[in-house]
Order: structure tokens, then C-alpha cells, then sequence
């Protein structure tokens, strides 16, 4: 079967099957006394949290956090009296209710678009974590592992995954999901491999054993049991954390981070710098705007890690796809085309000022080397109005990221008007095929290794060698260690990624010489599909 | 001030301004008697719509139907009483309940995105006339003209213009709106100037006079009266009717039709055929999907009047943007990035087999010469799969619209796979910005005069060029008479438009040699901006 490789490697094993969630709950019959059954949702709520409580006790960090955030979802106050209402108003049993209630949550979540219908998946996890706990059934999620397994599931939701033991995962095969979900970001995090949108996947019978290849994007289910064999990670010990190929070509290996854990979790893993550093935490806080001295110590913890290092601040990225209750924006049929990104600061510059006010000031409290750019620029007017802002307010280094393709098919001009670039490769993808990089059904389209989407980043990447400045890459794309000597190949000067997968990539990219991975590119250029780019790149540097 | 200028040429006069909206109704005081405020609304609704179907009466055609729409949905059952509700439960003057239930509907429709979206506007038209006839005030609108004037507005919904005398408007500007909303099209179609998205146009006082330059994208706002001067529309007249530069090089001129209102009037106006038949007006008749015979006669009513001409059929283009009950999408958070137009096909491809059938059938009953194409095509792979059940069903010519980046990047790779393209500017313009279309506050980036848009239509232009395939075009691109020219220069072998626009850019074409159109294009290809774009093409041409 196959799908959209996510995560690079080859591996099989015994399969653990994450259970699905149980079938839609009938609408009836009613219940004989509407309060009893109304009364019985709150106690489950309570277990449901109970459990998750615990969990989180038993680990740290993001986990934690994840695991806490789930509980506290399933108890909300909201959720759980919109169901008792559909119980005694309508004469519901307590699972369809909750089923109703929730369902009436996601789609909310869903049509406020981007950022919160990423939280709709959570609320269908609290759904069904519910519906289990009033029929008694096993709650839906990752059985406890004994053994080192493949596990297969429809889509993880963080709270599946966050306290799994990734010593006994051997790689991740989801039907549903794209190459930004979840599933995918945990797998490279892990460094396993991983296949997602695998139509068919769940359709048959229940299989012993599977064989999984995050490079071809194929998955072989058995009958029979299958040893367990993780994925070669020999190449990843051998970095020496210069970013450079074979023959000495730099390519700057960068993390991506968006708290002051990661900033730490970055330099621990090896990380060069920071090739995007989203500052959106720092608003995520509070109601309104965080004034200049609270952002400048946020984003000076950040920063210090770096001292003597580059990072790359991006400018607030929030607005119709991730509304801040303080810019006031309205609703929009499609969020991820409106206004959103450096489109907010046109009408409200002052925002923009006071954030570059602040990057500079702990800038100068941390020591880190900071360029600054921003999100969702469309054109090299825009691209100027941006770098007079930066300069404007003392910072050196201003730069755009290159996520509309019209600022891609303009790569000379914008670069003109600023010192570097950094392709943001799955909202670029997202806008290049039309396809919401949410949406399961479409994440074939959303594949980093399109062949169109090539096409698009090696004319970016040859305006850069052209006018001599950086082109960078910060989109997921950037932690497929396959793919980031193909990037390399392609003009790309350096590759920022989640944490995790920084070793990876870095071996990889001191595997070969420029020229071979320049002679992959053009072979991947030249296919019709990912799937024939990724072989052809493979064939190349064979 | 500076727009967008969205309907070429130069005319000025007195300014006859459309009223605006009155202010939003304050909250209170609370009435005394709730139920007698209350009783208000219906009588107020029954008004509006009685004067909506009186002005219906005095007109035929589309603007019959537009009227009438405008008064049900004034009379909407649903919209009344949750109004009154607001009255009697929340103790709301009658202003304000209608204001709020009114905004709630079209909030509504704009989260259920593209297609309902455009609806909200509508309501919003209805809410103010209610408002308006609350109040005893003026109802908001153009007023009634008794001399050559010059429209100024917010923006301009159906309803407004619906039963408008097109010799008494000589130009038209807008604070709001895009290139693709209902003022630029209706510009378009009565041969007038236009420009849309004028900042700041309403702020200050009442101006007596206007000169407006749809090519420039400038309005000048004068103090004093300026004579009415109607923009020349002198070359129109010469068009011979045959689609052809100066020098004999062929470039189809072509209708864009949905109905057989349409296909008659696009004969009328020497249409050589038609370049996009909109297949939607035979689905939106019921709720379920209509049978083959009923397809069949309804597509032949439009093919009948081009027997013996081209006309390029377009399969069904709904889905999460345009929701038609019968396919039940589901609600997406960004409908115009989902599963819409052939997507949808793909895994119901018994209704694109069903739709083939019919439209074969109408071939044959008709004897226009059909081909076929598939909206939202992003990959050579799609496009192959598409051509195949085409010819399965015994069409010969298919055909792929290029809206999605990705499907012009692979342009060679896709028309490899079928018989043409063509190019719908709109969408295409609106990915390519990662701007929504109806976002009066991104519609500079929807100008097709963009370079990066024009760009990206020479990448396809050259790869048609170099296989010997037609390239078309079918967006609103194609219908400004100074573009047509420039669309040609980039290698477009069709241009396919509302009917009105049809003489016009027929004469257009005709006044130079394609070498010359070759300059233009190349001279707009350098710029940087849609307003230096569209300089340096007149300046190349003069």
C-alpha cells in the first residue's frame, strides 16, 4: 500500500494497532429517565481526566503539557452541559449527546479556521476518550507497548503520543494525515520512519506484522509476524556539527523554535543557530498586547542560548488563520489566504515596531547574531516596506520568508530589496497545489518532494546564487534528511528543522559532495511525481 | 486616489453617490412594549420586499431574477423571526435586532466560505433596507440618475445595479471590492471605467465631481461640477468579428456562459464560440443530483446556438467552496484550499461518468464541436487520469483548467497529458497571491496585471508554444480590452470573456501586429508592480 512518506528510513515489526474509535452512537433509543442519563456524563468527564492526569504525572516537559491540556478539555464546563442539555432537552442517550456537543465544538473550531481547527482533533480525542468511559469499552489510543512495534493508526492526536516510549516504536503508519500532522513531526522528532495517508490502510483485517518504508511512502502489512528491525541511524553519530558537504560546501544546519525548552533542546541537539524563530509565544500569554520590555525578556531567553550564533526572529505570524483577540480580525471564508502574517502590520505598523523595538533590545541583552524577517510577503514592495521597518529600528539583517508562490516567482526582486530569504515550505506547498495542509484527502498534493514545488524552490535558489545571498529553507521539508541534500543541490544555503532531526541531516548532507547532490536535484526536477523524485534523487547518489 | 483599476478607458462627470449604509443601530433604549416593537419587523420586511418586486416588474432577464432573490430574501421566515425573538427575549430596539440576526446569517455564510460567502453581502444589502425602513430614512442604493453620472460607492451589490440605465453611468468607483466582484464585472460588461479598492474614497466630504481612469487605477475627486465626458468606446464599433492581431496571427475571442440567457447573448456580441461553459446553473436546480436526460437537455439548450462553433465545456466545479447538498462535503476550514471541482471526482467518478454522458449526448443533439475540462487540476497525473474517462466517453478533445500554481510550474507535463489548457486568472491570481479573491483589503494582489501572475501565464504560454497546443484564458483577466493584447504577446491563443467585453477586445486585438503585442508583454514581464505593468505595455503599443 502506499501513501506519502514523512519520515525517512526503512523498518518492520510486530504491529500494534491503535484502537479506533468506536462506531458513531446511535441517536436513540431514548433513555427512560433523561436526568439519570444526563447525570451520568459529568462522573465520566471526571475519569476521563483522572486518567490523563496520571499520565501526565508520570512525565515532563511538552508531554505534560499535552497530556494536561487534554484532561482540561474534557472537562470543560461548556462541552459537558451542551450534552447534558441534548439529554434532557432532546431525550438523547448520554453518548450521542457527547458525540453531538463535541461534534458541534470541532466544527466551530474547524470554520475559525487554521490555527484553531488544529484543535478540533483534540476535542474529537476528548470525544471519544468520553464515548469509551460511558460504555465501558477500552478508551481509543496507543496500547501499552511490550515490545518494539510498528504502530498503525488512523491519525495520532498529541495526547496518543506524548508519553509513548520511543524505544518501542519502530516506525508509524496512519491513514489519514498529512506531511505537517502530527504523526509526521513525531516521527522525524523520533527519527523513525513514516507513512501517512495510506488509503485502505484500516480496511482490512487485523495484520501481525508490518514492514514500513519512509522513502518509497510504502507499506507492506503480513499475515504473519515480522521481526523487529528498527531503521539504520549509523550515519546520524558521525556528524561533526559543521554544516557542510563532502567537499567543504557550507550549508548551515538550524533548528526551528519557538520557546526558550527549545532553544536549549536546539543547542543540545547540535543545532548551528536558529533558522526560524516564532515569536508568536510571547502574545499567545496574555489577552493583549505584551508591552516592548515583557517581549524583549522573552525573546532575550530565547536568544542567549545562541550568544555568538545566527538567529533568524520571524515577525509576528497571527491574524485571520491565528487570531490574537487583540488585533480584532474578523472572520474570513478562507483564513490561510487573508490577512494574515506582515499583511496585519500594514494596517497596524505600530504592532511591528514595537516587536522589532524589542527584538533589538534583546538582541543586545543576549549577544545572539539576529536577522529578522517576515511572514507572508507577496511582493518585492512589500519586501522593501519590511527592511525600511527593520532598519529603522537598528537591526542589521532583514529578510522575507517565501511562502506565497508569487514572492517565489519574484525571487530577484524581493531579494533585491533584502538581505536573504527562508522558504517556508509547507504553507508554500499549501498555496502551490491549492491544498489545505490540513486536509488528509489532499496530502499527496502537500508532499515536499512534488516535483512543482522543485521546480518553484530552484528558481528561488538560483536568484540567490545570482545575487549572492542566502536562501534558506524552514519548512518541514528542511528535516527529511533524503531531501535536504536535494535542497542543497537545488541553491538552498542552509536548513532549518525541528530539533530532533538535526544529526540526521547533517550526516546526510556530509555523505556527498555538492556536485552529486546538484546531479540528484536535477534528477528529481526532471519526474512527474514525489515518488519518482525521491527514487530519482536516491538513483542519483547511489 | 489610487485603486484598482478593473475596466479600462476614461470618463468623467458629476458624481452621483450611492447612499451609504445608515450607522449600526445602538442597543437600547429597550423598547416599552417589546411585543408591539416587535410587530414592527414583518410589516417592515413586507415593504422592502414590495418595493424589490415592483422594480422587478419593470425589468426582464437577469436583473428580473436578481430583484426578486434580493425581495425573498427579505421576507426570509428565519431571518424575521429570529429578529423578533431578539425584541421580545433580549428587549432590543427593532433596528438593532434586525441588524444582529442579519449579521449572524452573514456571518454564517461567510464561514461556510467561497460560494455562500459571496451571499453574505446580500444579506448585508437586506439588513440595511430593513434598517432604512424602520427608520423612515432613504433606502440605501444608487439613486435614481436623470442625468450621465459617474457612480461612487462602498461597493455595489446585485441588487443595486440590477435594474440600473447603462446610458446614465458613465464610470464607476469603489472604496471597496476586488477585481472579480460585482462592480468590476458589471464595468466590464457596459464598457465603462472602473476602479475598485480606492482607500479612503469616502472619507471626506461630498465631492460634485469625478474623472476616473480605469487604466491608471486613478479617481480624481473635484469640488466643483466637471462635465460629463463617456469614456471612447470608438474602437468597438470597427471589430470585423473575426479573432485575429493586425498582421492575421488567430487569438479566438470567446464567451464565458452559464445559462441559455447567456449563450444567446454571447452570439449576439459575435462571440467566435465558447471558451468556458459553466455547468453549475443544472445542479442547482434540486437538491439532488439531476439524471442524465435532464443534464443532457439542459446542456444542449446552451450548445444549440454554437452549432458549428467551439465551445469548451467545464465539468461540475463544486464542492467544499460551493456546496451542493447531493455530494456532502462536509464543512472545511479553508474551502477554497479543499477538496472542490475535480477532486471532488475523484472518488465520486460516477458523477464527473454521468455528467460525460449527458454532455456527449448534448454534443450530438446539438452539433456544436465540444470539448471538455476539469477545474482544479494540480498535477500532469490528474490531468491524464481526467483525459481518460473523457475519451472513455466518447468526447475527443480534453482539456484541463490551469488555476492551481502547481498545474502552470508543470505545465509542459500537463498539456503532454491533454488536448489544451486553459487558464482561470481568478483562482490562479488567488493562489498565486495566497490572497482570497473576495478580500476587498488584498485586491491589489489580485490584479492581473501583477508580473508574477503574468509570468507565471508566459511559463504556460511557452510550453503550449512548444508542444502546438491552444492556450487560453478564462478569467476576468481576459475581458480588459489592454490585456487581451499582452495575454496574446505571452503566448494565449484564446481569450474567453463576459459577452459585453466580446467587441471590444475583439477590436483591441485587432489594432496591432502580434510582434508588437510580443514587445508589450515583455515590457510589463520587467516591472515590478501592476501599475508599471500596465505603463509600460501602453507605452510599448504607442
Amino acid at each position: 500500500m502506499s501513501g506519502v512518506g514523512v519520515s525517512s528510513g526503512r523498518a518492520s515489526g510486530p504491529v500494534a494497532r491503535v484502537s479506533e474509535p468506536l462506531p458513531e452512537p446511535a441517536p436513540g433509543p431514548a433513555p427512560a429517565d433523561p436526568t439519570a442519563e444526563a447525570a451520568r456524563i459529568r462522573p465520566a468527564a471526571d475519569a476521563v481526566a483522572d486518567r490523563l492526569f496520571q499520565r501526565a504525572a508520570r512525565v515532563g516537559g511538552d508531554a505534560k503539557a499535552i497530556l494536561e491540556t487534554t484532561a482540561a478539555m474534557a472537562m470543560d464546563p461548556a462541552l459537558i452541559s451542551q450534552a447534558e442539555q441534548l439529554v434532557t432537552g432532546r431525550s438523547l442517550p448520554a453518548t450521542r449527546a457527547v458525540h453531538e456537543a463535541a461534534n458541534g465544538f470541532a466544527d466551530a473550531l474547524r470554520s475559525a479556521g487554521g490555527y484553531m481547527a488544529e484543535r478540533a482533533r483534540d476535542v474529537q480525542d476528548v470525544r471519544d476518550r468520553l464515548i469509551a468511559e460511558l460504555l465501558g469499552s477500552t478508551p481509543p489510543g496507543v496500547p501499552e507497548l511490550t515490545e518494539p512495534s510498528v504502530l498503525v493508526a488512523r491519525d495520532l492526536a498529541p495526547a496518543d503520543t506524548a508519553d509513548l516510549d520511543p524505544d518501542l516504536v519502530l516506525a508509524l503508519a496512519t491513514e489519514e494525515g498529512g506531511p505537517t500532522s502530527h504523526t509526521a513531526i513525531l516521527a522525524r522528532a523520533l527519527g523513525i520512519p513514516a507513512v501517512v495517508a495510506v488509503r485502505g490502510l484500516l480496511a482490512g483485517e487485523t495484520f501481525a506484522g508490518a514492514i514500513v518504508d519512509g522513502d518509497l511512502g510504502e507499506v507492506d502489512l503480513r499475515d504473519e509476524p515480522v521481526p523487529a528491525v528498527a531503521a539504520e541511524r549509523g550515519v546520524r553519530a558521525d556528524w561533526n556539527g559543521v554544516g557542510a558537504t563532502a567537499d567543504g560546501h557550507e550549508v548551515k544546519v538550524v533548528a526551528n523554535v519557538g520557546s526558550p525548552a527549545d532553544a536549549q533542546t536546539a543547542v543540545d541537539a547540535g543545532a548551528q543557530g536558529v533558522g526560524l524563530f516564532r515569536t508568536e509565544f510571547s502574545y499567545l500569554a496574555a489577552d493583549d498586547e505584551p508591552d516592548v520590555p515583557t517581549q524583549r525578556a522573552a525573546y532575550a531567553d530565547v536568544l542567549r542560548p545562541f550568544a555568538g550564533r545566527p538567529v533568524v526572529v520571524r515577525t509576528l505570524d497571527a491574524g485571520a488563520d491565528k487570531p490574537l483577540s487583540f488585533l480584532d480580525m474578523g472572520v474570513e471564508p478562507n483564513p490561510a489566504l487573508g490577512v494574515r502574517g506582515v499583511r496585519v502590520a500594514f494596517d497596524r505598523p505600530e504592532v511591528l515596531d514595537r516587536q522589532l523595538e524589542a527584538i533589538a533590545g534583546a538582541e543586545a541583552d543576549s549577544g545572539a547574531e539576529v536577522s529578522v524577517m517576515a511572514p507572508m510577503v507577496a511582493t518585492a514592495a512589500e519586501a522593501a516596506w519590511f527592511a525600511e521597518r527593520v532598519r529603522a529600528a537598528g537591526l542589521r539583517r532583514a529578510g522575507v520568508m517565501i511562502e506565497v508562490p508569487a514572492a517565489a516567482l519574484s525571487a530577484r526582486e524581493v531579494l533585491d530589496a533584502v538581505d536573504f530569504v527562508s522558504i517556508g515550505t509547507n504553507d508554500l506547498a499549501q498555496y502551490v497545489f491549492a491544498a489545505d495542509r490540513m486536509a488528509g484527502a489532499l496530502a499527496t498534493l502537500n508532499d515536499p518532494w512534488q516535483p512543482a514545488l522543485l521546480r518553484l524552490i530552484a528558481q528561488v535558489g538560483r536568484a540567490g546564487a545570482e545575487l549572492g545571498k542566502p536562501v534558506g529553507v524552514c519548512g518541514e521539508a528542511a528535516a527529511d534528511p533524503a531531501l535536504g541534500g536535494v535542497l542543497a543541490g537545488l541553491g538552498v544555503t542552509s536548513l532549518s528543522m525541528v530539533p530532533a532531526a538535526v544529526p540526521a541531516v547533517g550526516a546526510a548532507l556530509a555523505a556527498h559532495p555538492i556536485d552529486a547532490f546538484r546531479r540528484a536535484a536535477e534528477a528529481a526536477l526532471a519526474t512527474a511525481d514525489p515518488a519518482a523524485a525521491r527514487e530519482a534523487a536516491r538513483a542519483a547518489l547511489a
